[in-house]
């Protein structure tokens, strides 16, 4: 790895949009090579990468081609082809229904779950969720950016939650 | 390149669901290859690529991440964070606004446009018009598939498309 976490973090603004940091190509590279650096060192063998509509699609499907893994996404209700699973999650205010392919997860799979951001963490734990009623394991989250003040960890059941930068 | 177009079309399933060749993880790996391979022998110095919310992110970013490109999204509007320059544009039922970043592009960049399907070419005609008004050139606009039938091409002020799979 050539570029350090470091010099990641000056390229994420104050605003902590990710997409201005995207606008440096040595980013987008350092990005990708960080987060399948992080499969390489990993003693968990990971079978599927599942991205989440529509940030998590950046990152998960880069580390899919990088690894030779399948993506899988997941995205909101209605969004995806075919036959799929459906979970309605609750919010803070209301709630939202994910879906992901029939088919696409099978039982026993080991499943990497990317998403760009870790606020409250409503969204991760339905897709979590999801995911474990496919029958497949979710054995590691990653996210680039954890918004550590909103304590998104404590509403996601699974310890394996890995931020590339975590925000106070 | 090590995997073929052939072999990338007997993944893609008579539905012309993407995301079902991508469960497998050489699919993913030889797409993005043939992606960067595209650029890699072109004439044209690409500096941008310009990616369309939500699967023009899958195949942009990886390809931005593998040259050591900037990526930048165009989504619907409201989608974005901070200001945010926005294109009108007529479908044939009603008309949608798309929006990209102020500052993402800069007068004189030469601009890859990606996303997964041409059909009708609406929303790539939208993306194009978006991307001129910000001074920059489209050079280049690249999809997965192709519908022929509906003829896409002509609605697009552009000659330089190029389909990795094209359907009748």
């Amino acid at each position: 790895m050539s570029i350090s976490l470091n010099f990641l973090l000056n390229y994420i603004h104050s605003d902590r949009d990710i997409f201005t940091a995207l606008q440096n190509g040595r980013v987008c590279t350092a990005i990708r090579d960080l987060l399948v650096d992080h499969v390489r060192a990993s003693d968990l063998k990971i079978d599927v990468i599942v991205g989440l509509d529509a940030r998590g699609f950046l990152f998960g499907f880069a580390m899919a081609a990088e690894l030779g893994l399948p993506f899988v996404p997941i995205r909101k209700k209605g969004k995806l082809p075919g036959k799929c699973h459906s979970f309605e999650y609750v919010l803070e205010y209301g709630s939202d229904i994910l879906e992901i392919q029939e088919g696409s997860l099978t039982s026993g799979q080991n499943v990497l779950v990317i998403d760009d951001l870790l606020a409250t963490g409503g969204t991760l734990r339905g897709a979590c969720e999801l995911i474990q009623r496919t029958g497949a394991n979710v054995v590691d989250i990653v996210v680039i950016m954890e918004l550590k003040s909103l304590n998104g960890r404590s509403n996601i059941p699974f310890q394996n939650i890995r931020s590339l930068i975590a925000y106070d």
